[in-house]
């Protein structure tokens, strides 16, 4: 508890300081400092967020001391302004503010001008030589203190439900029709004089109450409506938002008032010391001579630019302050050197020249974009202002995330309105025409336009299309449905589980929320928030070369102890993700090579196996699709050279391959030999009801043996063969949905029997490699003691474990997880970022029981939630030794890995 | 370490005891044991088993005094019989066998007669008088030890794969060809003469080596071939199989040989102390004059019946023993009376009277059956024989079963052959015409005709034709498929997943094995087994009216201390369960109100609900259903008077009522005012591609509140109508697939004002009841702790804890799982029998961490293991507080709880 209850600033001095952010809220520990680094800041005081909570609990009666303190630190005020509360001469007029631990913007209440009445209003006339100005401040004043203090903070309820703010805007709105005017500002000097006085009956009739034109009243008056709005509705509804304690209190900030309208030698501003558009290192702000603050922000007149460096070609013309008051310029430059080597970092502050003399109004870190922020932990780091860690820390996901994809210029995308709203599957922009089907998608593309694939949900069957397209909207799905797997991996814009988005393919025709929009109409997403838009939104590239994106990856892998791998299944995008810093691959799903391009001979042979009736049958169809995949993980295998590749064996439901073409159809059934009858027949026989717990990954190396046997000879071979051709090569071997040991018991005496006749085959002593499994079946998290008794490896496959773990259907939750994270019963969507609560707990025992039987047992993910930071984060703190991702995910998880280290380091 | 290695037995007296089973053996042990009791054993002694194990840590070598102690005991064994080993006068033969720990049957080696050579043989003519028998005793042991010792136990490879015993029996062959005869027993004393030494000679030629006839060479060989014998093929195999720790070894027991076949004062039998068929406390047995063992159950001869009691229709000429020589029957009574006494046991025993002196060969406890079993543990339990722990554990799961179904008479069932093998979903036998469809089931049923349905897979339309049938056979499925859960519900017979299974619906044939069935024709089922017959074989009822069981199951309740619910959903299965002994139901599945008979009606309203477009058309269509709920939920409370019934809400995905025919979809888009293609579009919207793991329990009350809180209603007002009516009603309110704390406080608020607004409409100050879950989500397991703070209870849903826990769709699971139980790698279905490892982990993390919270948490389980003997020992184990099962299992799991209680006092 502190003894005091408020703190002065002002002169170059103050009681409080930066650290006391818990006491004296953000606005005033940030002023203190200010104040304490000699920065001129107007005088004033903080009334501590202790007095508000005595306040609460003592039913709005403060503590006694409170009523001298104030008096004493408003003496303060007036000597450091030498001005005078209520002196009609040389009136010190104050604000009286809010001011949280957290900033709340806009929850609670602001009073300014107080101090002013009928004597002190003169004296600032004489002051200012702008009476209409000073009249209209008094006007504002009047409306402001009725309606917050008199009315609100009195608790009055309005009668019909119009307040004295609405009723006296109402008479504004009378006395301009009446002079036939329609700005406020059409308003004279007398005008104003005379709206003062209807103001004042008004208030007096509605409120029973007069206008207080004493200062101290009006003073106590707004420093008690304040304290009340902490517990407004509005305020407390968004501190349960934001999971604000409602304990925190708020404090009060009582400052001088100073203006920077007082004639041409008075000005206002803002700034950044550093650019926030693009972080370069130069003073970067814009003023108005005469002016008050929200001059600048309203846009009603054009500011001028801070400095000549600034200027642009439509700029050119405005006097900078650099030229206009170069010693003011200077004394603010200085200032902004100061709060960069205070703050080690990008600062946003305001300022005003109050007859030449400047006054520090607000300082805060600033806001910064992507790129911005990229930059500015460079710098600073390389400026030593900060260390790894604090750069690392400086850039958030998503201001990374907006270097790596083209994004849809935030400027347009206001004023556009949503078409549809769905789950952001794969970030970043696109704009493009609508089809309804994959071979449109194609056949468009072809055709050199940009298209948008709009489906109700996708399957391995549209892949060439969603290739073909820009992005792709889905009606169906969630965040790890086929579309949005498949986008992601491809770095692809997706939207994924747009539930309001009705589709009619016989009429091509998307609907939502009443808007109807045919086959070729443009449309662009955001799929960074999950936003439709119909029409073309310009898009802005953020990345494109930049040199600061690998430097700041480099300060990341300077800290971070996780290893980042991808998931990638091409020679192709094995070394794109090298590119992006990938030091492996985690996981190469075997299955990947029968989709897309290039896949349809594989694919064919693949059918022909899953579709054959007894193992010889299997055992001829294997043979064949063998060179297939051989040269595929050969390939793969090479382009890492000597990095560690995972191969994940067949993990999906057979029937998955079963194709739905009669022409396809037809050709398997002439080349196996059977009728369209027998065709039917034998994919009915592989139809399941939970597909996703069915006869799947292991079980199907259990069941079938000669499929898993292939492909571990295909591995072992292609392995064996870059070795002899004096390359690297280091397989992993993966067993998917392995639940009990003796599954993969099973399989590693078939891979030892396969790796001996390999070698033979191949002549070599030996072929370095791994041999483990995936671990996303929740009872395998469970006996994982005893399966580490046999792996060598586990790769927590993330989406699956989520699936089982919760008992949600990947393709089926987007009927209800929407909902779920709307009401608040889920925090996010698990598919999204990793349930550390459950699925993650089911990760440490494994990870513990594993560790347990096998020292140096290797630990990674590999799931979605390798490229989620959140989730990066939580693998670093349970002690994974690296998480695997989609290519365009690498840097994400890399930063994440750094954030992870810097964290626990600090 | 035992310091003697060969242990005496003989002569009333014996150097070991029946406790000594791993040292001796379990036939040592029981030869001692008899022996000290004074019983007639043939004397003779046992080589340990620690001989065993320091003959194979030593390369064959024995240790050093095993010489000398062999010599001794048999010196011994001499004086005890009067005979001398290798004495041509009054020779003494002796047999050698194997006896392990545990019985192996068939896997080890014996050798009988050793001592016999020319010279003993002549001294046995004279005493015997038939010459015949003792050439052919000596031809045998030539037979038997050269392929035993002189072959197997030297290690030596046959030559063509044909080895010595197949050689001599070639020999003998030749020799009735050339005498024209076609049995061994038509050879004459001279034709076996001269067999012996063809044999010798043959031997001789082919192992190069004589067959030894000295006595004591014999002897040795004999023990080493023992002992070899232990580490065969076909023992090694069979330890692997039965789960034998190899180090066991097996003991080596010399015995002296006695003779039932010396003449018409000798005679042989076997006999059980107890009735095993009926369990009636009489001796029961047979015997043979001038026979040896193998006589009797060769069934060349009749033998007669022991006493006059057991003489039958067919067996009254026969002469008992008791009749034909009453002393020695009186000594054998005496003895009987003395073993049950002494083991407290029904027991199986050898006998064998050599000219009037009877002898004791063998007491082991009796095999019986179900009924028998049971009527033993009462009558022995009655007789202070045994106590209540005891009586308990004498009966076996299954033998109880037995009791409960009618079943396939055994002997008629092994001649038939298996047409088509299954799971064992539902027990019992059923016999009836095939028919393949649910309303040819019922068409026919009416008819007066038994019939079994044949079925791909069943689903809720097939309900009335399932409960019209006999029994269901159906292709596809697990253990917890519809058409089992169904099945077992009722006590149906049933079997599932039979994999061979291919149905023409349109021809109505079914076809496995070649073997194809026309609709009508007949099967027989055993679905105890999982097998389906051919035609039709008889079936016994062996529990109707037993009142033995009755008493059986007070002697459960006696000691027991789970408590024993069952999943029931209608009066009338309510007041079954009692009868059967449930203390309450366990599960109330609100959902089989629409399955069945007379749900008709609330199946169309449920269906009109399930297709609502919206809220307000959902909220008219659950007000038409609230009656239907409210009546069923009123009645079964109503019939369980004051015992807790718990109440699951609505749990499946709404799209498994969406109805198929179209009649049913005419007349329900009548209803709703509905075109057909917007039927067919509500409908889809319903499909999921894992509807397991899609929308369905909690998930349909956070999305549909008004679904849940309707349910919520028609509990509390049934509830509280009863109450008003003075009788007593104790509802549990259970949410379904809970896998969020805050899915469960929705609920529960929900919960809380419909119970405000009910007791204010009853105008009751309460009503009792419980508020709480179903853990059947991993997750739920993990924040038990959390969920523990909301739930009042947990109940334990395995089958959807297993699915989820293994990843396997219960509905598909059928295509890998019996291949997964055939090689071992799960011991066992685990939809049948709990996982214990995995799943059973799960469960007590999640009674661990609930009781944590909350320390009265009531505990259960209401899978289908509830039912399942090891799964509800698991259960008590783990500290439940009840199962909950099909009321045909109540009694199964009354006893299961009673087992685990005495296992644990024991």
């Amino acid at each position: 508890m502190a003894t005091k209850n408020v703190y002065f600033f002002g002169n170059g001095k103050a009681d409080g300081s930066g650290k006391l952010v818990e006491l004296l809220g953000g606005k005033g520990a940030n002023l203190a400092e200010m104040s304490s680094l000699g920065i001129p800041v107007p005088s004033g005081f903080t009334i501590t967020t202790e007095v508000c909570n005595i306040y609460y609990e003592n039913k709005g009666k403060y503590p006694k001391p409170l009523v001298k303190e104030v008096d004493d630190n408003l003496a303060k005020v007036e000597r450091s302004m030498k001005k005078k509360f209520g002196d009609p001469k040389n009136p010190l007029l104050v604000s009286v503010r809010s001011g949280a631990r957290r900033s709340m913007p806009g929850m609670m209440e602001t009073i300014l001008n107080v101090g002013l009445n009928p004597e002190t209003l003169e004296g600032l006339i004489a002051k200012t030589g702008n009476p209409r100005f000073v009249w209209d401040s008094y006007r504002r004043l009047i409306q402001m203190y009725s309606d917050v203090v008199m009315e609100k903070a009195a608790g009055i309820e309005p009668k019909d439900g119009e307040g004295i703010r609405a009723q006296l805007e109402r008479e504004m709105h009378k006395m301009k029709v009446k002079l036939g005017v329609k700005l406020d500002t059409e308003l004279s000097t007398e005008n104003l004089q005379e709206l003062v006085d209807i103001y004042k009956k008004k208030v007096k009739q509605v409120l029973g109450k007069a206008f207080p034109d004493d200062p101290t009243e009006q003073l106590w008056g707004a420093i008690n409506a304040v304290f009340q709005s902490w517990n407004g509705k509005r305020a407390f509804a968004y501190r349960n938002i934001e999971g604000i304690p409602h304990h925190w209190g708020t404090a009060v900030n009582v400052q001088s008032m100073v203006f920077g309208n007082m004639g041409d030698s008075s000005a206002t501003g803002v700034a950044f010391t550093r650019n926030p558009a693009t972080g370069e290192n130069a003073f970067y702000g814009e003023w108005l001579v005469n002016a008050q603050g929200e001059d600048v922000v309203a846009g009603t007149r054009t500011p001028s630019p801070l400095n000549k460096k600034m200027k642009t070609e439509s700029s050119r013309s405005l006097k900078s302050l650099e030229e206009v008051n170069n010693k003011v310029y200077k004394q603010l430059f200085a200032i902004r050197n100061r709060l960069e080597k205070h703050y080690h970092d990008m600062l946003d502050i305001e300022f005003t020249i109050e007859e030449g003399v400047l006054w520090m109004l607000q300082c805060r870190v600033g806001k910064r974009n992507g790129p911005a922020a990229v930059r500015m932990a460079v710098d600073m780091h390389k400026e030593k202002l900060i260390d790894a860690k604090t750069a690392v820390l400086r850039v958030t996901p998503g201001q990374l995330d907006e270097l790596l994809h083209p994004v849809v210029d935030p400027a347009a995308e206001k004023k556009a309105d949503v078409f549809v709203k769905g789950l952001p599957a794969g970030p970043g922009g696109a704009c493009g025409q609508i089809v309804f089907s994959a071979d449109d998608a194609v056949k468009w593309a072809k055709e050199g336009k940009k298209v948008i694939l709009v489906r109700e949900e996708t399957n391995p069957e549209d892949v060439e299309g969603m290739r073909a397209a820009e992005a792709i909207l889905t009606a169906r799905g969630g965040m790890t449905s086929h579309a949005a797997l498949v986008a992601r991996g491809w770095g692809k814009c997706c939207i994924v589980g747009a539930g309001d988005l009705e589709i009619e393919h016989g009429k091509k025709i998307a609907m939502a929320g009443g808007v109807k929009l045919k086959e070729g109409a443009w449309v662009t997403l955001n799929g960074t928030k999950g936003y439709a838009y119909a029409g073309q939104i310009p898009l802005i590239d953020a990345a494109e070369g930049n040199p600061n994106f690998d430097k700041f990856m480099k300060i990341c892998d300077s800290i971070r102890k996780l290893k980042v791998r991808t998931n990638a299944e091409t020679p192709g995008d094995a070394k794109k993700a090298r590119l992006f810093g990938a030091e492996g691959i985690g996981l190469f799903r075997t299955e990947h090579m029968f989709y897309g391009e290039g896949a349809e001979q594989p694919l064919s042979k693949l059918r022909k196996m899953i579709l054959s009736k007894d193992e010889g049958e299997r055992r001829k169809a294997l043979d064949e699709l063998y060179p297939f995949v051989k040269k595929d993980i050969k390939a793969t295998l090479e382009a890492m050279s000597g990095l560690p590749v995972t191969f994940r064996l067949l993990d999906p439901p057979l029937h998955e391959f079963v194709p739905q073409a009669k022409a396809e159809i037809d050709r398997l059934c002439k080349e196996l030999g059977i009728k369209p009858a027998e065709f039917k027949k034998r994919a009915e026989a592989l139809h399941e009801i939970n597909p996703m717990m069915g006869h799947r990954g292991v079980r199907l190396g259990v069941t079938y043996p000669e499929v898993a046997e292939m492909q571990i000879r295909a591995i072992l071979e292609a392995a064996g063969e870059l070795l002899k051709a004096k390359k690297k090569a280091l397989p992993e071997i993966m067993i998917p949905v392995v639940s009990i040991k003796t599954e993969l018991d099973t399989m590693l005496e078939m891979a030892k029997s396969v790796y001996k006749e390999v070698c033979k085959k191949l002549g070599l002593k030996s072929i370095p490699h791994m041999f483990g499994t995936m671990i996303e079946i929740p009872r395998a998290c469970l006996v994982a003691d005893k399966i580490a008794e046999t792996a060598e490896f586990f790769s927590f496959g993330t989406n699956d474990l989520t699936q089982m773990g919760f008992g949600y259907s990947r393709d089926d939750a987007g009927a209800f997880l929407g909902e779920y994270v709307e009401k608040g019963l889920l925090p996010e969507d698990p598919f999204q970022s990793l349930d550390q609560e459950g699925i993650g707990e089911l990760i440490q025992i494994a990870v513990e029981r594993g560790r347990k039987t096998r020292k140096n047992l290797k630990l990674g993910i590999c799931g979605e939630h390798g490229g989620d930071p959140a989730s990066v984060i939580f693998c670093h703190k349970v002690g994974l030794d690296y998480v695997s991702c989609s290519p365009f995910r690498v840097p994400i998880a890399r930063h994440a890995a750094a954030c992870a280290a810097a964290k626990e380091k600090k």
